[in-house]
């Protein structure tokens, strides 16, 4: 059994936690959360322990690492956790500062130690069912690329005025995807964007709705459109064109009713969040993560991978910002 | 060019004779209509002359006779056509007596002579391609059949009280649609039926939903449901299953339209009435004898293939009344 | 928390072992299996302890019993399970042979213990919808109900021969899906059906493929067709036709991947078996009972429903055997 | 009778000239053709006389003009038309030289001449749907559109060369359709693309595959991607997000048959070139102009909108060529 450590006991800490214990060869050893409260109730929910500190983490002998806690403190636990040797998944984004994500990536550099970072939606059996086609040579080269990416409803503004904004809130994790995809890094961005849905999110200096454009060395294109509010649920779809065919991630409804009435046939919509459509691949990615730690070869978004999809998000950001294509540069670590 | 005469110049008259007129191979010099305003109508929409009486007719130089008039007159019509020669398509049914239609066959035989009878199903390209799908072996051999046959609304009662009843009126075209597709006769039938969508259908003696098992010699089995109203439009759809697989022909919508809204998928319905579903089949069955007229050699319902479905028919009603499955006895002409 | 005991720790037995175990309120105390190896695997999994006999069972203080050993054990065992008054969820079939079910209902009259027999498709998602859209009127009154449900592949033929038949054994569970769609208990039953897929099948006198249709006192008529190989997966699909609209439960795909390529559109196909696509609703069920333990009320498949799908079989069973329909006779305890 | 005189019988040629025949309201009177032969064959199957010369036909008394002469003479025949006063069906392109469309745009100004420009994909009845469904708000208000267009193959690289690039050739149709959907002209494009289909587009100086991002003054956004080879076939569909929902013009399926086998589900894809899908949509075309021509009052692409959508499409190359977004500036006749 693999004894994990766990920072964060809220949302996504309370699914993470449930994952590890339901999974046969883990165990959550510690929860820690600056919230007592919230900790205390995951752990009594999983038999595990609280951890009174930090430090009585960093100094037990859990075998395994789950960052879950707020953004602001991802890179020092990563950091710590890179110094005590320990494997770990890291919720994304590692850090809002590009340059503290590079510090923990350089200090990664030569460890081998196993870091996912929670790009969770690589585990998705609709997405990996693409790549496969595209990497199998079913559909001929890449060509075209299309991401749909909508949520319900915007977050909280209070959260979007700490959350980077939507390409690197939201965007992100497509950043990742089309990278994944077309198993190729883009060289250039298209971005831009307005908020049409909420004004007070462009008064914050961000935007909520998004069309982008990037391109690959091979020549490829992609495409995606962002939106942080779809009125009928949750909207993620992927498409690759390629020289022989086209392979589709469709949506995925939420039942398969179906009602035919009077001219129209009504069918169940989509889910109403994006944690009831991906909720699946948090375990799947941890599962990943154990597989990895029992020497099982499999790949997995890494702290490189999330390191360049803040790069991306960067260079959006400044496209938006600028209207013109922009030139993504990426940085390797000594 | 193939001259044409055509006998009745009602609904399905209309539509036949501008399929003629339009056909770049046929042309329609005479219609014939008791009433006589409806033939001039026609003649003078298409460039056709009005014949006075059918002898009329019958002493032209036409090449072809199409009969689209009140079913108690197809008997009388396709003897005469006979006996003058003329290839015929003759909408179906032949006539509700079957003795009638028996004697008519009797007539035709030796003849040669092209009698279409209007199952104009069969040239419907969706049902078609499930045929074809059958035919190549890539379902392998057929187990069951499932035949969905629902019209958006009843007729009226006085042609109910005049049609011979949902089997020999409604679900003959299915009776010899099941044959087609099988390319094999069904030995048995089990009908049973009711009276749910309008009482007053049930005191005419007829029924108006009716579900019935046909069960062929090679084993394989027929599932039939009928519906007299379809409060969603016009709904016909047909399902081979086989032991190496199974083909569907679908719904055919009205339009490719879909409205994401809350939380519901609404797409375009189906056609409002068969004739919407189905008019495209008219012209193909034309189409069908002109060709075997000039000479190509195709597959098209027959006056054979016409009293078959209807002595599938008669065994249907008598499985209705006497609710038991009934052996169906085919009749050959000498 | 309940604590459960729970016979079987076979096949199906793992499951519900499983399920109990992640159940929140819910904890195995003891598995029982007369192969001592199979109870001590899954009682070292969940955490229970391994019975050294029934007796053992009945004289402790469990909370509930779960039977899920081979079906000659049923009969016996729920009645030793009223005997002690434990709410109990009981794998279908009660017993093979209807006298043997009756005295168990019998036994059971006047306990007002809670049974739940495993019926878990009434737990299904998508079937619960179109229940909803019938009860709430979204499309009338009732006219047709067709149910598809065709096995990937017959099950050994050592099972086929103690099955008690494809009726008894598969039917069985659509005989109970549509009492309880209907809400309504079916009046009359034609069944009919062949040897199709396997010749040693009908050797050892059972049917592989079959068509039934049953008729309801409200005049409504249901047909399910029932097939022990479908070559594309388990196919199970529910439609209900009423005088206002139609509702269908559709197939469930693997997934939502489709390829376009060359002229055609190529989806993820079924589900590879009945396990795969139902195995959400086995802990459903369990959740029900529970949830009736814990005094809400809530419909769930009792030991009369249990009863009634085996009256239906044995008709169907008759009707087979006579090929005539036969009026479906049902019982009542004392 | 409407009398029609048609510049032009080659290949869509000969699809208009069948159109005026069948069309109740409207006669083929002349067809003039550089080619005699074309020109003769044409006037044989439906009843034209041939034209010796252009004058023969602005001397004649014929009641309106189709042009689907070569692009380069359409200017010209149309400055001729408009002097004649003749209601001109005028196929796309007016011209690839933008000044020679300003020129008939100055010269057609104030004469209240119907002129229909050829975007006979306003007539499309899905698309009609959708754009139906964004004018009665059933979508809310406006904030992204996705158009893919997609042909089977290339034209002949002697057509590439010669046709004004993809842009002016094949995006025209969704820079005027985007125009028509929004209700509102686009201020700003980003245009992006590169030969990957064929090499030798590239060296002929155009594209084959792009992706393009258009900007609407009310802040809402426009995406087109259009490749030259979808190996799959024609494949045209549009997407309209709206604040309250999304409407989606569906692909249109060749047949619907569906095939169920092995682990997949096989459909009929989509037609194998543009016209197999779209042709109805000239005949649609056409009788809006006798529609016009009769004194109906309704919607039309005219002289200006092909005008805004070639000022678009001269953005989009000057995007293309600068990599950056470019204003669009449109023009007006004084």
């Amino acid at each position: 059994m693999i004894k994990f450590a766990q920072f964060g006991a809220g949302f996504i800490g309370k699914i993470h936690g449930a994952n590890i214990a339901r999974h046969p060869k883990a165990e959550l050893a510690y929860v820690y959360d600056v919230k007592t409260e919230a900790a205390e109730q995951l752990a009594a929910q999983v038999g595990a322990q609280v951890a009174a500190s930090p430090e009585e983490i960093w100094a037990s002998d859990v075998d395994a690492v789950l960052i879950a806690s707020s953004t602001n403190t991802h890179a020092e636990l990563l950091s710590c956790s890179i110094k005590a040797g320990k494997p770990t998944y890291c919720e994304k984004p590692v850090d809002l500062d590009i340059d503290r994500v590079k510090a923990v990536v350089q200090q990664a550099q030569n460890t081998n130690l196993p870091i996912l970072v929670g790009f969770s939606r690589r585990f998705d059996a609709n997405h990996l069912g693409i790549r496969q086609a595209l990497q199998t040579g079913e559909i001929g080269r890449l060509e075209m690329m299309h991401i749909t990416a909508r949520d319900p409803k915007p977050p909280a503004l209070s959260y979007v005025k700490v959350s980077g904004g939507q390409y690197r809130d939201q965007t992100i994790h497509f950043f990742d995807m089309l990278r994944w995809l077309a198993d190729e890094d883009p060289v250039e961005v298209y971005a831009t964007g307005a908020a049409l849905v909420d004004p007070a999110i462009g008064e914050a200096g961000d935007v909520d709705t998004s069309m982008l454009i990037l391109k690959f060395a091979s020549g490829a294109f992609c495409h995606i459109n962002c939106s942080r509010r779809a009125s009928y649920g949750y909207d993620e779809r992927v498409e690759l064109f390629g020289s022989q065919g086209m392979v589709v991630s469709r949506r995925k409804p939420r039942r398969e009713v179906t009602v035919y009435k009077g001219a129209s046939i009504i069918s169940d919509g989509l889910h109403t969040g994006w944690l009831e459509r991906m909720e699946p691949t948090f375990y799947q990615a941890l599962d990943a993560l154990v597989r990895v730690m029992e020497g099982e070869e499999m790949e997995y978004p890494t702290l490189i991978d999330g390191l360049k999809a803040q790069i991306i998000a960067e260079a959006a950001v400044e496209s938006l910002h600028k209207n013109r294509p922009v030139k993504i540069t990426y940085w390797s670590p000594e």
